[in-house]
């Protein structure tokens, strides 16, 4: 369990909840919830895949106001793909949580994760949210109910805390997500549920929020599998609680403090999305540097990232480097091999187009590491990306193969 | 045995050898030779990889002259990332062949293919190649000697015949081909041979070539795992034999007619190359409609068929079709999931938007067979796509992990 599962109640101003409702087949708990106290600033971006989920083409509805009361998902069930049926089911999702708080239906949103192309039990998850607000609470208890709620393939829950003064005050931030499978987001992610006590307006967290999920190592420079999912969803709520002077501007320092704490939030819950990827024995960081600009550096990383030749090398712990820079040539970015320098960790294995001398054994013990790191060179610009992958398993087959429709 | 391995000299004025100089360490044949009895027009499609193997860059000049007497492939090592040296190393090995014929070295190409970043063994190349020369000669032995040749981690040797009337006198026209894995040519394709006795000027022969690559179920319309390979390369030589009257315009129904011929025998070799893939148990065909353009019927057909998530569910012979349409969904193609409709063979699983009626019974026995079919239609425009894929099983994993550097 990762140190910081107590997490998203820390912030002031919110509560949690989750269960297990007969949802999932499994009997795991398949539900939960998170609440704040009063209306309060919220921002999410969500996939952008154009089969995109009933439930997230309800929540976008709702997200427009920039005020939420809750959040409510089940797992077990993504109602994707499932057509008018499925527009209703998550508005009455959301209908049932609002009655209870009192709020406009527009205050709530509904996520759901889990297989695509069926229709909401809906019989099992209306009673299980009505038995679940009643227990909304603050602390550990909670929050870990809530992580569990949300997971599917996942083995572990996923929760991380920072926190950054401003103005004097501590400022609280906080979050879970799930996500092992179907994983590589493209300017949203998966679920991740984020809570913080900062004072900010609805804009300006949704500023922040683009930022911190396109930062180094974050939710947009993650790939599993390279499918990015239907249902992708960041959203965050801000309560204002932390007693600090409002951040008012995107130009001011606060904003570039609270900005950095939810950057490095997003990157700790992302990271532990690929560590937790399906069947991985290795996380792969891919540094890219020198790219002709940071889209080309995007490319080139997302290129090598999703190659399966690539991830099956790491599995084997053999450094076939080769796989690396031809995965670069066919990424459509700009490229001259002859200015192209690549590392497996600290042993340089091509030098400028051509094989470098390097010891067989040192560029083995480089990649057979539960943390591999590539340094790219291209000596073009000043382009740069920093992108978290995994290997590709026998494992990741077995799970992928054997999920049932 | 494909019933056709006897293939690329049945079209009249060629010949062939093939046999095995310790270029693997397996001992498996590792050089292939194919020779026109007089300089011929030639004509070949590379790969788009921007990282192209220094034995690619230097047949690319040598084929701009548009007349080829041989080629010259060996396996085992890509002469790839290789630099200078590589440059150099291709070129010899033209001129060893081209001492042996008495033709310009410009006339004769080095094809390479095998492990990336290695610089070739000429020591066992060199020797082979002389050996391998007087040994040039007609008929099913010298033609299966040369299939094997150019194998790496294929299983079967590749290769195919088809004939056409032309003006009364039956053109032939032949091929041999490998490729397993790093299978997603993107314009070009893996190493092919062809040969045809048809009489065609080399530019007539280049723009017949490219329709072929680019037809339903080609070169360019498969994928194994979504790595464009450095060598990538389908090279044609006809010598002019069969007797008919030439091809003189791309307007002729003669140069249709040809094409056609040619195309049938792109799709049947990129046929076996797919169920040939690294561990593959099943063929995927994907047959697009209905999409805004036929450059978007692509773009969703390829994504459909490199997602790990299709590939491993149709492994495991679940008819998981979320997964289908949500990697339409990511495509980048115009998409509306209100008009899209799919079909697992003939069983129809998605209608306009919504799950359809279907007993899951009948979609299992879909996706159960030996070459599974999915029929796509987006509803939009007249686009169309014909694309060969294949499952990711364990095994693939296993020769991937394992393959040695």
């Amino acid at each position: 369990m990762p140190k910081d599962l107590n997490s998203l109640t820390v912030p002031l101003g919110f509560t949690a909840a989750g269960g297990a409702y007969g949802i999932k087949q499994s009997g795991l708990p398949d539900l939960a919830l998170i609440a704040s106290d009063a209306p309060c600033a919220a921002a999410a971006v969500t996939t952008t895949n154009l089969v995109c989920s009933e439930a997230t083409l309800v929540a976008r509805k709702h997200l427009a106001g920039g005020r939420l009361r809750a959040i409510v998902c089940n797992s077990g069930n993504s109602n994707s793909s499932t057509g008018p049926r499925g527009l209703k089911d998550a508005r009455a999702m959301c209908a049932t949580v609002a009655r209870y708080l009192k709020c406009p239906v527009e205050q709530v949103i509904a996520c759901s994760t889990g297989i695509i192309g069926r229709f909401l039990p809906m019989e099992k998850i209306q009673p299980g949210i009505a038995d679940l607000l009643p227990r909304l609470a603050r602390g550990p208890a909670a929050d870990e109910l809530a992580a569990r709620g949300i997971m599917t393939t996942d083995l572990v829950p996923k929760a991380a805390l920072r926190s950054v003064k401003i103005g004097g005050k501590t400022v609280h931030l906080a979050g879970i997500c799930k996500g092992s499978g179907m994983i590589s987001p493209k300017m949203a992610t998966m679920l991740a549920f984020l809570t913080t006590d900062a004072d900010i307006s609805a804009p300006l967290l949704k500023k922040a929020l683009v930022q911190a999920v396109n930062g180094p190592g974050s939710f947009n420079r993650i790939s599993v599998d390279q499918h990015t999912s239907p249902s992708d969803t960041v959203a965050i709520m801000a309560s204002g609680k932390a007693g600090h002077k409002p951040i008012r501007s995107a130009a001011s320092a606060d904003f570039g403090k609270f900005t950095a704490a939810l950057a490095a939030l997003c990157a700790d819950l992302s990271y532990q999305i690929v560590a937790d990827g399906e069947g991985v024995t290795r996380v792969i960081r891919i540094r890219i540097s020198g790219a002709a600009s940071d889209g080309d550096a995007l490319r080139v990383a997302r290129s090598i990232a999703d190659s399966p030749l690539v991830k099956t090398a790491v599995h084997g712990g053999d450094p076939n480097w080769g796989r690396i820079v031809t995965a670069a040539g066919y990424s459509g970015a700009k490229i001259n091999p002859r200015k192209i320098s690549l590392w497996l960790g600290k042993v340089k294995v091509y030098r400028n187009g051509q094989p470098a001398a390097y010891e067989l054994a040192d560029a083995e013990a480089a990649v057979r590491t539960p943390e591999v790191l590539f340094k790219l060179s291209l000596g073009l610009g000043k382009g740069t990306c920093e992108f978290l992958t995994c290997d590709l398993s026998r494992k990741y087959i077995e799970i992928n193969a054997d999920y049932h429709t």
